[in-house]
């Protein structure tokens, strides 16, 4: 069986494991003689898929019961809206923190409902860091950071500490179970799966239970949390086979031992590549300030145009898919997410040194 | 490999030559290398997925080019609400015609959003019917119908037919596919994917292109139409797993000679079972009124509650799967969604005969 270097920047590589288990019980999952796809979200089969998934889930970032976890659909995109449609009341301000276009267009749904406030920015800096101090609006609603950028490749290190009357936000979509968390200090936690949760289709919402009382009953039933957090996401039919393929890869990470242990690899995963850009001699250029560096997405650039190019078209005939930066902002990007395996970055990294000797 | 007759409401049985299909390329698709799962959804591998699911459809139901093909998220629940938000103008009223709980829970929706008027209901007769007639408010924005209702077993037969300056807008979630439509018929199609389209997680809307420029735009960005007419729905990652699913059921589809070879199909399926009922000597007593019974879920009882209980064990027993109505109502329902071999209803019609002899 080929397989290739995946470095695609969601949705992206997932571990072959879980793969092969996946295509094992494709067709009769569990000796129930039905595909887990054909089997009713109310049934106790699928019960028991849902159930582990939320329970691996709580179990690996140590979640508190004082939260909930929801499988919602729609992706980071629609929690853009939902987040002001529950919790941006009037005469308050949604305060945001821009470190990129993901929280660019937070903002710009916030913007659609209500009152809202830049609180940091590090767009004159085209992105390339986290911001070191907020301002916080008069009377904030929440503060919404995005907590890895994988446009630009930076990553929150530390979170901001606030007030503890102002909700902390988080977009994790492209970071959570990378790290260990303190839970506590976010109000509410989503993340589309497609990075390092599962396929895509399923958005995971971490949320503290006493916030869902400000969910107001007006608003679109699949779009209040608390539809959600009383019907255990089953409110509807949700998206049985991701959320089955989510509760395989916690499966997998529980496996690996654990988000801690998780993060040691990423760490080294980074630093390998990292180190190969600053002991280049300037001819690869990371794109992120040294200390926002993102273990998740490592963004830089060659010289010149040309030899970009040539390094990407070279790499893709090696094997290596997905190091095209984004199309807004070019350049190369190498998303390492969890399942990415250390071996692909190493061979990425070696790669990278061939290339450097053969064009210097 | 053991497979069971799966009469399942939704999610519900697939083409096991669909599955077949999927297992084989779950962990390298079309030599890529990659699952399906971890290609990019920019790539232009998924992209042929992406339009070969579009084009098909386009072709099994006919739609004109007026129209747009849209790969949605959320269900039909989120419809629910996006309909009134971009097509229930101020002064204007959402017109519902309420067959179901799925219309109550529609019209509930737009209740929230603007105003709505019944313009047909068959409440009354525990809704075992298809309105005959349709009383229009005076300054109708659409109407709103539920072409089959999976919880009753009944099914529009004829759609109305209203005067051109009113918009139909039909949930088709569970009989979409199952037989030739004029889509010209209606302003907007949409259905969930679990009953005859694939796995849940995706959502088809079927739209005309001149509705669309009535979207306003300070309404959420993932809830205006507009944004995934645009962007050929990938404005931000679809469910890309589901839209392949869906792809390899519409080929089936073609396989199976089209959506008019489907039906006649279908027409037999549920003519075996409703034959059973109508000559069992009301052992088995149908729900729906003759002329708006379902092709897709057969609802029935048994005379007593003891018998529908030792009916639907004895059922399981012998390796039915999803024989119990909904939860709301009680009862039997078989779904004979299109992916349900005929043999399914063959057995379970045998099933009914013999255990109505040794029970009556």
């Amino acid at each position: 069986m080929k397989r290739v270097y995946n470095f695609n920047a969601g949705p992206a590589a997932l571990p072959k494991e879980v793969l092969k288990r996946a295509q094992q019980q494709l067709l009769d999952y569990e000796n129930t003689g039905m595909s887990l796809m054909e089997l009713s979200h109310r049934s106790k089969e699928y019960d028991k898929v849902h159930t582990k998934a939320t329970t691996l889930l709580k179990e690996l970032l140590q979640i508190p019961d004082n939260y909930e976890i929801l499988f919602m659909q729609g992706g980071a995109s629609l929690q853009f809206s939902a987040i002001p449609m529950n919790f941006l009341a009037k005469g308050k301000q949604g305060n945001y923190s821009l470190t990129g276009s993901w929280s660019e267009k937070a903002l710009k749904e916030a913007q659609k409902l209500g009152e809202t406030h830049i609180a940091s920015s590090t767009k004159e800096t085209a992105y390339a860091g986290i911001p070191s101090h907020l301002e916080l609006s008069d009377n904030p609603a929440y503060l919404h950071i995005t907590s890895n950028n994988t446009i630009f490749g930076t990553q929150w290190r530390d979170f901001p500490s606030l007030s503890p009357d102002v909700p902390l936000i988080a977009d994790m979509s492209s970071d959570i179970l990378s790290r260990p968390l303190h839970i506590e200090d976010f109000s509410i936690i989503y993340a589309g799966a497609q990075k390092n949760l599962g396929p895509s289709g399923v958005t995971v919402v971490i949320i503290k239970k006493e916030v869902l009382a400000e969910c107001p009953e007006n608003i679109p039933t699949m779009l209040n949390y608390q539809t959600f957090a009383k019907n255990k996401s089953l409110y509807n039919t949700p998206p049985t086979f991701s959320i089955y393929m989510l509760s395989l890869v916690l499966e997998w990470v529980a496996e690996q031992g654990g988000v801690a242990a998780i993060e040691e690899i990423n760490k080294k995963k980074a630093g390998l590549l990292y180190n190969t850009i600053d002991q280049s001699d300037g001819f690869y250029i990371g794109h992120a300030e040294n200390d926002a560096r993102s273990n998740m997405n490592v963004t830089f650039n060659l010289s010149t145009k040309e030899l970009t190019t040539a390094f990407l078209a070279q790499a893709k005939e090696e094997g290596f898919v997905g190091l095209g930066g984004h199309r807004m902002v070019g350049g190369c990007r190498a998303s390492i997410y969890n399942a990415v395996p250390l071996e692909s970055c190493e061979a990425l990294a070696e790669f990278m040194d061939v290339f450097r000797s053969n064009n210097r």
